[in-house]
C-alpha cells in the first residue's frame, strides 16, 4: 500500500484535505472541474476534468493507490468498472449508490431495521395522494438523485399548494419517473453522527452535534449537541455503526438524524465523505474528519477522535456583501482573536458557502454569539471594504 | 494590503505555512531549492530558484504583498535593494543582519541591556586568550555567520584540545577573519521563548518551552516548560519583547535562552521566523506559529496564543533506518492513535529532520514517553519494512 490519494471534486471538502495530507506526507490529486477552483488552489496535483469523462477519472487513478470523492455526483458504472480493473475506490460503487440515491438510501436501511420516515417511492401524483391518506398530509416530496442543499426537497400540502404539485409533476416527468415520498415528521431538531471506518473493518464516531439548517443549507453545528442524553447519543452512535457496515462504506460518514418530538431518532440524509456538519472537528477533536478520511480510505489505522474543546461551535459563511470576504480580516481578526476563520478561496455568489468560522471555549453561548458576529462581518456588516 | 505571501526557503516551515494559508484564503509563493522539496510538493504556487538569484527573487516578490523567510540564509544588500523599490520585507533586512551575524546580534543585545553570556569578537587565537583570561576555560567559539543545527559551534579548552584550536585557525583563515568567543555558561536547562510582532507592533506571546537538544540539534521540547516559575516566565517573554522591538523584528521570534545554574536567563540564539521549538504550538495553542506568522508578516491582527492543551510534547524524527518512514504508519498509528504525526516529504539521510510527533494530554510524562516511541518507530526501531 502506498500514500497516493486521488480524489474527485474540485470544492471545500477536497481543499481541507490537504492540510491533513501535508502533516502525514500522503500526496494528493484532485480532479477539479475548474483550474482555479478551491481544491486547485492549494493542491499542487490538481488535474482540470470532469468526474464523467472516463480517460479524465483514468488518467487520475493511474498509479494512485486509491480513489476516493469529496461529492457523490460520479458514475456508478465507472466506478464499477475501475474496480474490476483492480483500483481501489472508496467507498465502493455499492457503498456510494446509497448516497447518490435517495429510494436506494431508504430501501436499503428500512431492510436494516435502521429508523427512518415511513417512506414510499410514488410514481404518480396518485400514489402520493395514497400514501398521505396513510401517513397524513403534508408529506415530503424528494427527487431521489441530484437534490443537495435543500435543492430537489418540497413540503407538498394537500390543497392550495399549485407550485408544490406543479413541480412534483414536472420532477415525474423530467426525472426517471419516480419520487421518494416521505411523512413530514415534527421533529425537534437535527443532529448529525459523524463516523469513520476502514476497509479492513475499524469504526469510529466523533461526539454527536446538532445542526442548523437554513433553507435547507447548514448554517451552524453546535458541538456537542447541547443536552443530547447518554442513551440518544449511544442510540446515534449505534445508528452510524448499523449504517456503515450495512451499507460498507468506508472513510468518513455523516449520519443526518432527526430527533423527533417524541424523542426518536430517523435518518434523514447520508453523506459518505467529510460533511459540513464534522468541519467543526479540525479545532475540537483530536484528529479532524479529513485526516480520517485519508487515514480510512488508504486503510490506515483512525486517529483518535476524543475532543479537545469542551464545546465549539460552528458558523458558516453563506454569501457575503464583501467582493472579498477578506476585506473584514482586519476588523474580524482583530475583534475576534480566538475565531478560527476558514475560506475556501470561493468568488462571492448569494448564498455561496464561502468559508465558516469555528469558535472553541467553554461557554457554548458566547461561542455561538462570537461566531455568528464574525461571520456577520464577513458578510459584509457593518465593514467597510 | 493583499493577500498573497512570497517566502524564501523550500524546507519544513514553508511547508507547514501551507495548512494556515489555506485556512485563511492567502495566496502562498515559495522559493524553493529543489522542484520536489518539503515546500514545494505542497504549494502548488513554488518556482524553483536560489535565495542569492536577484532576478528569481525579483519574480517571487512580483504583484506580493510581503516578502517573508523560513531561513536567514538571504543576502541583506538584496532585501534593500527590494525595500528600496517598495517591496515589503518582513523582517526587514536590519532585524534579519541580528538573525544573521551571531557578533551583529550580541552587540545589539548588549547595547539594550538585553542578558547574553560575557562575550567578544576575537581576531586571532591571542585574543580569544585574552577573554578566557578573564571569564575562565572553557570558552565557546562560534562562526558568525552560516551555523545551524550545532555547526560552526566549538567549545574550546586552554590545553589538550589540539583539534579545536585547529578548526578555530581554520574559520580566522576562511571567514571574515572574526569569530565570536563567549563564556561557557553552566546552565540547568534550554528554554525558547516565541512570540509575534506585527509592523504596527501588536506584540504576542506564547507560553515559554523547555528545548532538549541532542549534539546541538533541537530534539524534544516540552510544553509549557516544567516547573518554571512565574517570574522566569515573565522574564522570559519580557526578554522577548525586548528583543523584538530593540531589533525591529516583524513575524515570528524565537528567542533560545539558557536558565543557568544560579537562576538567570541569558539568550543563546535568536531566530526570525517559525521555529522547531514552536511546531508544538500547531496542537497546543489557539494560534501556531505558521498562522501567526503569516497574519503578523501581513500585518493582520494576530491570533490568541492561549494553550488549548495542558501539556504538549513534540519529539524531532531525525533520520531513520527505513527507506520511507511511512513504512512505520500502520504500527506507529495503531499504536499511538492520538500521536500527530508530521512527515515533512524529505528523502532520508542520517541525522536528517524528517518530521516530528506532537502528543498533547493531561500527563506530560505520559506524552513524552509516548511521543518518543512513536518517533522510535518512525526511526524503524522494531518495524519490518
Amino acid at each position: 500500500m502506498g500514500y497516493r490519494v486521488a480524489v474527485i471534486g474540485g470544492g471545500q471538502l477536497a481543499r481541507m484535505m490537504a492540510g491533513p495530507a501535508e502533516a502525514l506526507g500522503l500526496h494528493l490529486r484532485a480532479l477539479v472541474e475548474e483550474p482555479d477552483s478551491a481544491a486547485a488552489q492549494v493542491i499542487p496535483d490538481s488535474r482540470v476534468g470532469s468526474p464523467r469523462d472516463e480517460p479524465a477519472v483514468g488518467a487520475l487513478v493511474d498509479d494512485a493507490d486509491v480513489l476516493t470523492f469529496e461529492h457523490e455526483h460520479v458514475s456508478g458504472d465507472l466506478l464499477r468498472e475501475l474496480a474490476g480493473r483492480g483500483v481501489r475506490v472508496q467507498p465502493g460503487a455499492d457503498a456510494l449508490a446509497a448516497a447518490q440515491d435517495k429510494i436506494v438510501m431508504r430501501r436499503r436501511l428500512s431492510e436494516a431495521d435502521v429508523p427512518v420516515p415511513r417512506w414510499t417511492a410514488a410514481a404518480s401524483s396518485e400514489d402520493v395522494r395514497d400514501f398521505a391518506a396513510e401517513v397524513g398530509w403534508p408529506v415530503v416530496v424528494k427527487t431521489p438523485t441530484g437534490g443537495y442543499d435543500g435543492k430537489g426537497v418540497l413540503v407538498l400540502a394537500e390543497e392550495g399548494d399549485d407550485d408544490g404539485w406543479r413541480m412534483l409533476a414536472h420532477w415525474l416527468q423530467t426525472g426517471r419517473g419516480e419520487v421518494l415520498v416521505e411523512e413530514h415528521v415534527p421533529f425537534r431538531r437535527e443532529l448529525a453522527a459523524l463516523s469513520a471506518r476502514r476497509p479492513s473493518g475499524q469504526f469510529l464516531t466523533w461526539p454527536v452535534v446538532e445542526t442548523i439548517q437554513h433553507d435547507g443549507v447548514c448554517a451552524e453545528v453546535l458541538f456537542p449537541a447541547p443536552g443530547l442524553s447518554e442513551e440518544l447519543d449511544c442510540t446515534a452512535r449505534n445508528i452510524a455503526h448499523t449504517v456503515a457496515t450495512t451499507l460498507d462504506v468506508t472513510g468518513v460518514l455523516a449520519v443526518e438524524l432527526f430527533e423527533t418530538d417524541d424523542g426518536r431518532l430517523l435518518v434523514n440524509e447520508l453523506a459518505m465523505r467529510p460533511h459540513n456538519s464534522g468541519h467543526v472537528t479540525i479545532e475540537a477533536c483530536r484528529t479532524s474528519q479529513f485526516e480520517q478520511h485519508l487515514r480510512a480510505v488508504l486503510d490506515l489505522p483512525l486517529g483518535a477522535t476524543q475532543p479537545v474543546a469542551e464545546h465549539a461551535v460552528m458558523v458558516n459563511l453563506l454569501g457575503s456583501s464583501l467582493t472579498d470576504p477578506r476585506q473584514a480580516y482586519p476588523e474580524v481578526l482583530r475583534r475576534y482573536p480566538e475565531a478560527k476563520v476558514h475560506l475556501y478561496g470561493k468568488s462571492v455568489r448569494p448564498g455561496r458557502k464561502l468559508g465558516h468560522v469555528t469558535i472553541t471555549g467553554p461557554d457554548p453561548e458566547r461561542c455561538l454569539a462570537r461566531a455568528r458576529a464574525a461571520v456577520a462581518l464577513l458578510r459584509g456588516e457593518g465593514v467597510r471594504p
